[in-house]
């Protein structure tokens, strides 16, 4: 088995920290019931670990490979994508209405994470579906919805989204792409599209292209962009496949890592089309309206990513601690007859806790954050539902850049704790190193994730909603500090995340209060703080998930429940507590201080 | 140009921080000027930047080949190495008696950072051929040198350790290469090695590998273990080449990085040399002292990975920079007509100053290091040699340690401030973030540089080395109050650095009285904090060294003779301190509460 489902903890977390009662028992989740969560998830555990782990290496060494515009997946792929259609899987959190199961987003996330820590590259086709599934279901007509939903939801097709072009990675407003209206309401598209994952497969009879192109008379900027379903093959009135449509796959990017995955040049409007010149694309929404459809995709794309850090983390993490077990090296520390398993050394055990904790961090504060999303979209209270839209929101930066920069310091510590093996190839601990890597970076860098945690998330409310957390995190504090007190199951370890969790949150304060407070008149001071205070609110947000997993862990062993999960979760928390919520002070002190280093910032950079 | 050396601040820390002219003033240098050792720093910069950096990336992508036990290496790699051969290259920094030039170690390190940051899997080869002269002029016969050592000053011959074996990683006690004696006094070797950089090439004439093996009747683990040179091709009495031994190159490995670079698979004794079957080796030394004569070449070699650290440090940080000044995206912060340099935004910049901080940094502490190192060998004062060879002990697990780990932060941030690109292989940063992965690895991983300094360099002297330098420290922390309290240039600066070095100081004596009194009864706790300990070291005392950078900064601006060199310099001192020195207090409070963290550790890593 290369990868085994982390079930045991989804189901923890999903229970003890998400409010899975709660999530099920909203309007909507009627016919939700937890004993079909678990069948779902054990069914989900079964699929990925025997139909998709065990291709995520031949994605590695056998890339997709283009030839003449076609590209042919790595090997397996194309049957595993059929099983994957043909288990429901794409309709997993979708609507029933166009034949989605309607489960909660907390429960997509945990087979979201599943598929992905099985196979990152297999598993950004499914991603990207998704959030062309949740675009048109939210800004589509209902033809749209009715003619490019089922097809995506079966897995007969799949989605992609088209922002980025050479001149245009980051910043949007350069988009240039041109679609410009006929006589029959559709538009013609031309213009070059790069880094388009998926682009171009052999695993779907079509594939839905969303694009951002601009009209002629467009705005400039970002307030002129428009949103286009572009399919590969036109769509007949009676759902089947028409004329191929004038775009195409130019190449394959070369990449460092997720191999399996092909990553498109698209080229619109090359003329090479049965459908004529320009590729013919339908509006999405209203003109220049575009980015704003787009975010919709987007945020839940980013969530996503944020889903494929925690994957790659607990896969890498899995890799590692397996290794750790089997590999004999050295005596005990305390003396020892012979070699003992590495997993034995003390500074194994911490590369090994510093990946396993920020694995569980991360996925606790991610499902809770899925848990708020199901809230806000569905809680009868307009109020509940307002307060965790905003809790939402906030939280998804944060679990996207926190989630994936994590994801690369897990995988390279993975690396180290293999030694020289870990940096042979065969070992496959280096894939994931690789692979990790374009995790902080697509949907949107951590940088981009900063800027709108800051600007979106912290200004626009004055940080009301990070106060409220932190008033939650202090009442933890409290509930922490009572049951140290009172003796018990790792009563030193409960002190300790209590003192820790303690000085974090009042880190954090700090760091808020400095964004605040600089916003009007010290931007670069707030700015070149943006992505250590993300990663300082990540770095607690987790903390405090682990924090309360430790005092349910805790109470469970006083009530003579204990096992060694509960065990392991409560050492897990303190380890997190000790070496990685301190991080928090550092991060502070780097915002804190950006009064007088962003004044000489500048100067550093330029010659 | 694909890379140029920091000639600039590589005269600036030799001169204003590292001591060149104490250094040039040892007996031994007399003729050694400064005008020399600035001309032969210009001279390499010449030859690497024309002859060994273009060679780089061909060396990535073509890796060495293995056909039937002869391994060609990657094209154009020969004719370099016969160019850095006639330039007298690999003679730099060892003794005029065997052909050597007899430079300081000093002006060595700066050589070979420049190679290393050209061009580090061709680099490996004289480094590990550096080490091997090393050891023989350290502890072989007057024969063994004469005829191993001018053969390799000239580049004729190159040189390997062997020390891996597939049971034997970092726990050498578990060596099982056999070496039995003969009746000409030789011995014969059977047995197999694995990682052996260029241990099969085709860039010289013979290969003179380092082997540790036991001989039949030796003692169980590491004090059995023997040294023998073991030549690819036997040596007449004339040095003429004889015939092939009965060592061969079985394969080689797929690595992750530094794909130039051959790392061979030896097999020992399997009978098909002319020699007959065995190896033959002849001991160096002692029997079964085999370890003590390795260390002699480990710890230049440990060294020399450190300066290989900052190598690959400054190539991405040049990469990055560059792009970072071409790309143009997005708007300036305070608004601008048209799209800006990426450069100019904030949060590129703490991404570049944070590579070039963590690079100059490492750069002046390990220069620092060096001269250390020169006056512990010529110093006419015992005293003095005493000191510093204490000091240079010290420092070197955190050269290796804090350089190495920093380098894949930094080559990880290269990537990143590429964005999209920086994951596209044809771009350049990727691959330095392949080839740093190793670097924390091999020659004692991170870990084992922790175990050498917490166990050798601060529990055996009580810690007395590590006090007098803080005590140093706090004297540079005055002087920088006291400029900062004159005004002048970069006063706010120099106070933010004043205080933030302040309180790293204070989070390092803390640490470290943590380290010294729980040595005896909690042994699991100091060394679950042994990395983040070592790490906090290097933070501190690469801070120190750019705390120094600043003042000399500082000063010449004030005396008129600012520039944008020492603009540049003090700015980044002031960012490291403000996002680098402050990690110094998570790291303190991460060794601290291992007391509590460690009782936890054990149970959360087994199930």
């Amino acid at each position: 088995m290369t990868y085994r489902a982390p079930t045991q903890d989804i189901r923890f977390v999903l229970k003890e920290l998400a409010d899975l009662d709660g999530v099920l028992a909203l309007p909507g989740f009627e016919e939700v019931s937890e004993d079909l969560v678990d069948a779902v998830l054990q069914e989900n555990a079964r699929f990925v670990e025997q139909a998709i782990a065990p291709l995520n290496r031949a994605g590695d060494t056998t890339p997709a490979k283009w030839n003449d515009g076609a590209v042919t997946t790595s090997p397996g792929f194309k049957k595993a994508f059929a099983e994957f259609a043909q288990g429901g899987w794409q309709g997993l959190q979708h609507e029933q209405e166009w034949g989605g199961q309607g489960l909660p987003k907390l429960v997509g996330a945990a087979a979201s994470e599943n598929i992905n820590a099985a196979n990152l590259a297999f598993s950004l086709c499914p991603l990207l579906t998704d959030g062309v599934i949740e675009a048109l279901a939210a800004v589509g007509t209902q033809e749209q919805q009715s003619r490019f939903i089922p097809p995506m939801l079966e897995g007969r097709w799949t989605g992609t989204m088209n922002l980025t072009e050479p001149q245009a990675g980051s910043d949007l407003a350069q988009v240039a792409t041109r679609a410009v209206k006929q006589g029959d309401g559709a538009y013609r598209l031309s213009g070059q599209k790069i880094f388009i994952t998926y682009g171009e497969h052999d695993m779907a009879e079509n594939i839905v292209h969303l694009v951002l192109a601009r009209t002629p008379d467009a705005p400039k900027g970002v307030k002129g962009i428009s949103l286009f379903i572009v399919p590969k093959f036109l769509v007949n009135e009676d759902g089947s496949l028409g004329a191929r449509n004038d775009v195409w796959c130019a190449s394959l990017e070369h990449k460092l890592g997720i191999h399996g995955s092909p990553t498109a040049v698209l080229l619109y409007g090359s003329g090479k089309g049965e459908a004529g010149e320009g590729a013919v694309g339908y509006l999405v929404g209203e003109e220049n309206r575009g980015l704003e459809y787009m975010f919709i995709m987007m945020n839940a794309a980013r969530y996503a990513v944020g889903i494929q850090g925690i994957a790659v983390s607990e896969r890498a993490l899995q890799h590692a601690m397996a290794y750790a077990h089997e590999r004999l090296q050295g005596q005990a520390l305390e003396g020892s007859a012979g070699p003992v398993a590495i997993a034995d050394h003390p500074d194994v055990q911490r590369m090994l806790l510093t990946m396993k904790s920020l694995t569980e961090g991360g996925r606790a504060l991610a499902y809770v954050a899925a848990a708020a999303c199901d809230k806000s979209r569905r809680h009868a209270d307009p109020a509940v539902r307002a307060k965790n839209k905003a809790v939402y929101e906030y939280l998804v930066p944060i679990v996207k850049g926190f989630s994936t920069e994590s994801s690369v310091e897990v995988a390279s510590l993975g690396v180290q704790v293999h030694g020289g093996m870990g940096f042979i190839e065969e070992t496959g601990a280096a894939q994931y190193y690789r692979d990790a890597r374009i995790l902080p970076i697509y949907e949107g860098t951590t940088a981009i994730q900063a800027n709108d945690f800051v600007g979106r998330k912290i200004l626009r409310d004055g940080g009301a909603v990070a106060q409220g957390l932190a008033l939650e995190m202090q009442a933890t504090v409290a509930q922490l500090e009572a049951a140290a007190a009172r003796g018990g199951a790792g009563a030193d370890g409960l002190a300790l995340i209590a003192r820790r969790l303690a000085a974090a949150v009042a880190a954090y304060e700090s760091a808020t209060g400095f964004v605040l407070s600089s916003a009007k008149d010290a931007l670069r001071a707030v700015f070149l703080g943006s992505v250590p205070y993300l990663l300082l609110a990540g770095v607690v947000n987790a903390g405090w998930q682990l924090a309360r997993a430790a005092l349910v862990a805790s109470q469970q062993a006083d009530a003579g429940k204990g096992s060694d999960f509960y065990t392991q979760k409560l050492a897990t928390s303190i380890f997190y507590a000790a070496h990685i919520l301190p991080r928090a002070e550092s991060l502070s002190i780097a915002v804190l201080e950006g009064g007088v280093a962003s004044q000489y910032a500048g100067l550093a950079v330029h010659a």
